[in-house]
């Protein structure tokens, strides 16, 4: 069932520790399946080094494992919550990646400060408000996932131009047209943050890149006009 | 005699460089055998290109070697003190990581920041006070073992939820309940300690997660409720 | 066509990653034939993995492809300006490195704060004033290009004596006597952009080296007088 | 002639790259015959893919290329210096590592804040004083080898306690027994100055460790009543 998903999903999984993105079993990705209305995922807690195509679990869009014999990461309900919320999605990761780390907990936003930001991010990264104590104590992992969506309705954030988000005082969820353009979406998270870090320090006064240069980056390998590359058309995120 | 714990804490000690957590022989890591009351420890300065698991020393609670040619590490007497007064433990690991060692020179507390620190750590990870004259030029390294149990005795810290200490101008020492999670703690801490340090720098109004969260990630994974991983029993440190 | 020219530059853009200087495809290296006025450079968007020396794509300096299958890195225009107006450089790097772009995003000079700079950097690194509306929306790369030219001639600096420049809100440009020392003098601009920022983290008070350690270092490498290495001829940057 | 010295010169020179000390050619490492009053030091500018022990240069203590086809190290003034001047020392290495190279920039002495440097260095580690025009335009590196001497003079530092120095607005330079042993303690050095740094923005007020403790570890591990390690006896640097 869905083997090529699950081989994709497995290679997607396996290219977090080799991109430096995770320690030990910190990190999961998930692709869905549009048509079927199923997502595969990896097993809550495996070593990386044990993981096979075979272990990826199955699951629908209520949260019932269809397949498979392991529990799935703890972390289902949160990517469930995305797939249903964000229609145009097909891939989600999450990882502890230390720079994006820094700034969730922080509760401070990626802000888009220069081209390499703007090439796949159109504007700041968010970071979500804390989740209240309800929230926490209650289906929490679903929960992340509504505080996710909430925080791209109440700042008017269009999911599909800014892939990420940082979950405040958590880490990040990362998102893309497939899996592997999630993990793709997920290596420039990190690199971003870690460059706007630099660029705070350095001068807090002159953080944000203008409107038009974002917009230029942005439209320049996104939408109907992009020129990126070797094919003319879209290239999504 | 105990060969198998003794390949257990070579198989740990070789794992330091590994993580990157160490530079030459700047770790060491024991493990106990609570039955016997004995403990396995690396020997004091050979180089890890050298060492076999037949160098591991076997020491007993009194600080005797019972088996061994090589001296034992220097800090066994820090060991030795944390096994004798905390009796849960099982594996104890000494490095000089820079970032917790930053911490440590600083002395200041890790703070619980977010998710990643509390899925292990069940609160701030604390520097001990500053050891006195007579503490440093008395029996030095069973002081340091002294500072970390007074340390989490005037603090109330249950050195089972929060297994890893800073020795003030010193460093990190790590335990859990044997020494490959001992190791696992270490580079955990390692990893806590930069996002926590970024975290600071980009806003030193807002780095402590909440309690409620703090509750949440703890106890998901550690404990009678946890749930993480593929079985829902308890996973200990 | 060129053929020894298609491999050098295909050499030196695959020393960009081993260099660790970018991410996936976010760099180009091109080189000039002076002689016939071709430059051969990297086309747009393709793995590192998937290049071959034949993917090089020969452009004239009037934009024009002359041979090769791919379109060129969108960048083309920037480096046809720059072979241009610098008529003494040989070849051209792009990277989005992050301890250059952090400077080139917060719009700060790199200061040249020691002789590791002056060995290669005959003064501060300049960062190009913002781009206007009218430069992003028009003929976007061509005018990078001049934004540069633009910043060394209002600065009074000579692109000879200072081969690298910082675009504003984007990254380094980075040039030498042909591809591979473009390539080594992009790994001296990162390493210094890492150690100016420590510099002025530490004491902001004190980073700039005086004009005349400046001087002895940058004339014992460049120029008539240059007594560093195994030939006492000039050595070009 | 000296077979054994240049093998041994070349191998640690080689342990530069291996240790992320250097950058290129950026480096250079000599020993001496404290016997014949000769030293060998690696070739100037000499790529360390190229380097073979018989390209090691004998010089003698006024300078003069007793052995060698190529150019001795560039600094090769700096070190002979320093052999004369440390009647003591067996080895001198010179790097541009980064975290050094850093407090070499901002003038700034690497505190002693921590056991991990008090294992190594008796002592903060000293930034010369700034060379003068006279200096840097007469017998630079020369002169650069006088201001170490007389840092150490005027500082009233034992060379032999803190095998290690700073030159301002330049970089390290390291020594020890032999030049093992300088390389040893240069990669000491770039550690603690590291977690100096970072100590240092955590907390300014609390950057020294205490002399007890100091004492404590240094002389744990140096002099008459060494106990660290296998052999009871004196651990020099």
């Amino acid at each position: 069932m869905l083997e090529n998903l699950k081989q994709r999903v497995y290679e997607a999984n396996m290219a977090l520790p080799k991109h430096d993105l995770i320690k030990f079993t910190w990190g999961n990705v998930s692709e869905i399946d549009r048509e079927s209305g199923l997502f595969v995922i990896k097993p809550s807690g495996v070593d990386y080094d044990d993981l096979t195509p075979d272990d990826m679990v199955v699951v629908d869009l209520d949260g019932n494992v269809v397949e498979g014999d392991l529990n799935p990461s703890s972390d289902t309900d949160t990517h469930r919550v995305l797939y249903k919320e964000f229609p145009d999605i097909g891939g989600i990761v999450h990882t502890h990646s230390p720079w994006a780390v820094s700034f969730a907990q922080a509760g401070v936003d990626i802000p888009a400060a220069g081209t390499t930001h703007a090439d796949t991010f159109y504007g700041d990264i968010p970071a979500t408000s804390l989740m209240t104590e309800a929230e926490i104590n209650g289906a929490y992992e679903l929960e992340t996932g509504n505080v996710i969506v909430k925080t791209f309705e109440d700042r008017f954030i269009d999911p599909n131009e800014v892939p990420a988000v940082l979950v405040q005082d958590h880490g990040p969820f990362v998102w893309g047209p497939n899996a592997e353009k999630a993990v793709y979406n997920s290596v420039v998270l990190e690199e971003v943050a870690q460059m706007a870090y630099h660029t705070m320090m350095l001068n807090p006064h002159n953080v944000h890149m203008s409107q038009t240069l974002l917009d230029k980056h942005y439209l320049r390998k996104h939408g109907a006009n992009a020129y990126y590359g070797q094919k003319k058309t879209e290239v999504t995120n």
